[in-house]
């Protein structure tokens, strides 16, 4: 059976890292006979300058039919100044709510070649296997109220919500308990219960979600505040870390960083199992940005691109062995010294995007 | 004139820390004629355990009405089980917002006798002096609702608000100017303006104030997530940096952690100048928690109390002389290999609390 894949490149390097991936996939659909189907549509500014939107609403539906969707990249300074409702980043945030894609997993993995790229001792971070798990549809980024009202005199007010119901914990405890048990079985689930009543009722849940279904998993929880230090001090002592939307984003960026290896991470976002089908809705990007400068070069390192499609084997389409192959594939690339401007280091050949497309492509 | 200071010792390793503060005041009365008249109270645990609050409405006077509140540490297992209303960090929380303290200042340095403790390699930290400006009496931490509501059939629902007018803003960009004055003259002021209206306010807010004020300070915005991780890269890229609660807590966390100098970082929260006198109520801690593992054993590190009392001479009494002695006294027992267990390396002599502090005295 055909397999739809949406791609959405959208700005600055994403197309170019998409174009890597599409040539793996049009590999795999000859040499493979994987069957894969692709359809492209725009997102970010890209779709704001076709379309005054973030996003389409056609190609929203392409997305909600799609078995699983590739996104690149969105925003640059180009699109600064349009209005809140149509920034680059509402098309992302449309997509996660939309699809409801509540779980977001972002590996964060220190590959041994790159070691010595991170701004750590290289002895804390080599062999680092961290996955950040952080929810994705809830919390302070959807909440209601959130605007600015003018108060007169000059004042304005800024208001957002911060809002978690018991389900909506329950379920990112879930899987963050679910994926434990295939790795070291330990997860830290991360809160400010010391000040949010959200953190509170996080703290809970995720306590009584452990002991009625997940006891089998050791479970320990840590002040956001404090996990962030601990990820500095010594972050080989995480497993699986849980935690909540503003929390999440701010702690896998700080883990991805400690890798060395932030242009080479992936990450999934999925939705719950459909009842019928078991199938889940899902979203595959890199951790990276749009990174507007080197956009257009052809200098963009694919990396993270890529093995967020090795993601999408894995967890779209259980293809175990695949996904192992492309990561075991981008890894070989980096131990041969094949490297983009990003992650040189002395020693190293220096290549652009295609080239290292085509050396993970060889492998 | 007499200068009143309020001690609040708190729990856990608090009381110890502020042991070795007293001698130093002691030596200050008795040797150099400062005139300081000390008080003190309960807070925390140790005030619950007294009052069954974690301020009494009689310390909460006493603080408002010194010229300054040193503060120790507060929480700890034994009082994990206590309602939130009381629980050690409210004690904290009142003082803040009652003494109306809006500007945390949190300096990140690196002392260069530990620079290697860093997990950071070296050359990135060495010399590194960042100062983070946090507000402190407003956003998710105290905006309204805050609360945990039942829906029923199983499901509760938690609540923050983020809250930020433009007149809160504007005060703390003030301070965070006028501090890059004396410094670098240089601000990043961080904020999620990508996914949050009060960032959308905070950056308008920011970018207003300098130009009407501060057109002399150089102005950069960064996304909170972002700025994580710039930290964790390149932290001596940064000067100051202004930032709401939220985002203040995570990031002066993991800025301190980088320094690799935690048990040695001082804080001062300060309120506006009083119209008439110009004085403003402040209150100075450590960094570090109560360390309740420690606490008791006399092997506390007691700098980070001493550093906040140097900050204290330094924003309250506008004695720069004695806080510039103080603070170069800290150094110097640093560099001739004094440590206590936290900091210890190889070569240096390991001492206990008192020792530290005598050391410290000494110099
Ligand atoms: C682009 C932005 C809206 C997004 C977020 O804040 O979630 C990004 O930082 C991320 O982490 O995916
Ligand atoms: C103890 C706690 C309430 C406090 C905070 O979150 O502000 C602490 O983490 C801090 O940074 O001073």
């Amino acid at each position: 059976m055909a397999k739809n894949l949406f791609l959405l490149p959208g700005d600055g390097i994403g197309p170019e890292a998409m174009g890597e991936v599409r040539k793996i996939i049009a590999y795999m659909n000859s040499a493979m006979k994987a069957d894969f189907k692709l359809d492209e549509g725009l997102v970010g500014g890209s779709a704001y300058d076709a379309h005054g939107v973030a996003i389409s609403d056609a190609d929203m539906a392409k997305a909600m039919a799609a078995d699983a969707v590739l996104f690149g990249a969105v925003g640059g300074p180009k699109w600064d100044g349009v209005p809140y409702e149509v920034r680059p980043e509402a098309g992302l945030l449309r997509l996660r709510k939309d699809m409801e894609l509540f779980a977001n997993l972002r590996p964060a993995i220190c590959y041994p070649a790159l070691a010595a790229a991170s701004s750590l001792k290289p002895e804390l971070v080599e062999g680092l296997d961290i996955l950040i798990v952080r929810e994705l549809t809830g919390g302070v980024y959807f909440g209601e109220p959130k605007q600015i009202i003018d108060l007169g005199n000059g004042q304005k007010r800024g208001i957002d919500t911060q809002i978690y119901d018991t389900y909506e914990i329950e379920r990112i405890a879930g899987v963050a308990f679910e994926l434990a048990r295939t790795r070291k079985n330990t997860v830290c689930s991360m809160e400010k219960r010391n000040v949010m009543k959200s953190g509170v009722l996080w703290n809970q849940v995720v306590t009584e979600t452990h002991k009625r279904s997940y006891s089998d998993v050791k479970l320990e929880h840590m002040l956001a505040d404090a996990g962030g230090m601990q990820l500095v001090r010594a972050p080989k002592q995480f497993d699986v870390i849980v935690t909540d939307n503003l929390f999440g984003d701010m702690l896998s960026d700080v883990a991805a960083m400690l890798t060395g290896s932030l242009g080479m991470l992936p990450s999934a976002s999925l939705g719950a199992p459909d009842g019928k089908t078991g199938k889940r809705k899902a979203l595959y990007e890199p951790v990276h940005g749009s990174a507007p400068d080197i956009a257009g070069k052809g200098i963009a390192n694919p990396i993270a691109m890529i093995a967020s499609f090795a993601m999408c084997l894995r967890y779209s389409f259980n293809m175990i062995a695949e996904a192992d192959n492309l990561e075991k594939a981008i890894a070989n690339v980096l131990d041969q010294g094949i490297r983009t401007g990003d992650i040189m280091a002395e020693g190293c050949r220096q290549v652009g995007t295609t080239e290292m497309g085509d050396a993970i492509l060889k492998e």
